[in-house]
This record gives structure tokens, sequence and C-alpha cells, in this order.
């Protein structure tokens, strides 16, 4: 089937099949689609592309997305509490904690966790912008917001080791049930770190 | 939530939401997926979605895809019967006919349908192609496989009265139960379909 196709067309196929959640039929669909745009689109969303690495650089503080070697929406907002860094592995976690919305300390994006099996030993990331962030003594509490998972939770407590030499709080974020949730559809995991983080009723919420 | 991308990125992911099957959610993705990339990598995948327009042509005898201008690999195909013509609306159907492996004709990609809702009158599509074809008095037959949709049917319904200035034999694939279908799961249009074109059992398949 495939062999019906121009080259130049099969190439790009197989670059749009290396992209998350597209499968061979996809990129043959969205292929097809890119045909039937008129060619200055698609000059300019080639050009999106290509100039992604100039563009869409990182924050030299956080290592957050910034534009053009910029510093990135967080760190330039200056209504944001320098005395809280919540440090998350990947731009997306951190994207999350923006959409709750309460959150208004900044970021440190670490680019990963340490994954001896994925051959990251920690050299890959961002311990120093991390170390650099500490040094300006403004940060009076660290939030690992790493995944729960096994890696997650060894670089979380690798941190945690390496926070004890400076003057910071380190926390984490509360385990328990989600918001809304019914405990007949929670999983063990779950209802475990509930009852076992579980609070007194008089307690007020803040 | 949107708001902490940079611009160029989110320009990127409006481009990659207008493709089919790519929300949201599939767009934040892909365009994190692509940052991941090394910038050369990128260079070339923006290059190939950019220069598509020079690059992929439609073929100047069928509107099949084609490589820069020149003839698909159907019509540089001299093997290639030059007495079937096999009229299609799109490259995607054209594709699902050679996947099949059968039909060693040539086509003809008419570019959609008339359908006077959609605002398509006909004058988009390429009856000039398949008059040209029919004008090299080499064409015997040809086999109408567009949609049957009633759009398709419609245009079925004029292209079967245009060719009836030509000498030729104008015929449309059979409808019927698929290969290997039980009659249980076929729905009541296919079975009538299927019933209504009933052969004789002792008549050859060829």
């Amino acid at each position: 089937m495939g062999s019906s196709f121009p080259a130049h067309l099969e190439e790009l196929m197989a670059g749009l099949r290396q992209l998350p959640g597209i499968g061979r039929r996809a990129a043959e669909r969205v292929a097809l689609a890119l045909l039937e745009r008129d060619a200055e689109e698609l000059r300019r969303f080639g050009t999106l592309i290509a100039e992604l690495p100039e563009k869409v650089t990182r924050c030299p503080e956080c290592a957050n997305l910034a534009e053009e070697n910029g510093l990135c929406a967080v760190c330039k907002d200056a209504s944001r509490d320098h005395s809280l860094l919540c440090v998350v592995e990947t731009v997306s976690q951190l994207l999350a904690v923006e959409a709750g919305g309460s959150y208004r300390g900044r970021y440190l994006v670490l680019g990963g966790r340490i994954s001896p099996l994925e051959g990251e030993d920690g050299s890959g990331l961002n311990f120093n912008l991390l170390e650099r962030q500490l040094g300006t003594g403004r940060v009076k509490e660290v939030i690992l917001a790493l995944s729960s998972d096994v890696e997650g939770r060894a670089t979380t407590a690798y941190l945690a080791e390496v926070l004890r030499n400076f003057p910071v709080k380190v926390s984490r974020p509360a385990s328990g049930l989600p918001a809304g949730a019914n405990l007949s559809y929670a999983d063990g995991a779950t209802i475990a770190a509930a009852f076992a983080g579980r609070i007194d009723v008089d307690k007020k919420d803040d």
C-alpha cells in the first residue's frame, strides 16, 4: 500500500509516526490532510516546527519553557512568591500544578528523575539550577512534587537528603483520596495512603 | 493553563489541533514531544512539511499524488492496463483499491463529488482530466468507484450520463456482503443490496 506514496510523503509519515499517539493509519490521515492545506499555511506550519529550538528555550532560572532565551512566564511574574519552590520532573507536571491555580510560588523543572535502569544517574538533571535557586537565600520551603513511582520516590529521597544542607523546610504534596472521590472506587494504595495520613476531624482545613 | 506556554508553542499547538484526530490534549502532548527532539531533526521535519506543495504534486494525467510535477507511480507503470479506468473521489480511495492488489488498470481521482450543500457544483472536480483520458481512445471501460452515499451516488449518476457520449462500457463495483462476512452481522442495506444483486450458484466466479 505504502509503495504508492511519493518518497517525500513516506518520509513525512515516518516522522509523524514517531510522535506520541500517532500510528500508521493516523500518520497517513494527517499527511493527506496536510496535502489539502495551501502552500502558505504549510510553510508557516513547517517553519514553526523547524524553528522550535531557537524560539522555545528553557528558562535559565527554572528550566520551564521560555521564549528565545528569556525568563519563563512564571519567573518573569513579580507577584510570584519567591519563598516557595516547587520541584517537578517535567514541564507537563508544572503545567498541571499551574492549571490547579492555587500555587503561587516558583518552580524548578528537574528534567527527569534518577533512574539507573534508564541510564539517568542524575548528571542530566538540573541539580545545578536547584542549588543556584537555594543559593539566593530567598527560598524558605521546597515542595518536592515528583512522581510517586519507584524512581520518583528515590529521587525525592535523594533530594530530601541534599536539602538537609540548606536552611529550608522540605515538603511533598499530601497523598490521599482525590477531591470528590468515592471510597468504593479508590485503589488500595490510595486508600492506604489516605488512612495513614488521616487527619483529625476538628482540624480546620486551610 | 495554556497561558503558561510560550506564544510560539501556542501557535504550533493551534496548527496541530487543525489536523484530523488531534484534540487539545494530543496537540499539547505532540508539541512537548517535538521539543524533546534535537534541532537538526526538527529542521528536517519542518522542512518536509513546508516543502510539501513543491515536492508532492498531482499527476497531470490522473490527479493521483506524484513527485515534483512528474507522473504518479501508477501512470508511470507501463504494465498497467490502459483500457480500464477507475474513477475515485480521493487519493485515499485510490490507495484502498491499490491495497486490494487485484486491479491493474489506471485511475482518475475526481477530487471530491458533486455536493451543492458543501458548495461543490462540480467546477472544482477533475472532469477535464477524465475527458482527456477518454479522448485518448484507449479506455474501453470506466469503473465508477465513488462513495455509495447520497452525494457519491448523485455524482456517479451524473458521470454515467456524461459517459453515454463516449464509446466506453460503464460499470461500478458490486454491492453485497463483504468477503468472509456472516449474514447475522450485516446491516439491512447491505443485505438488501446482496439479495437484489444475487447471482446464480452455477455461475462460475472469475
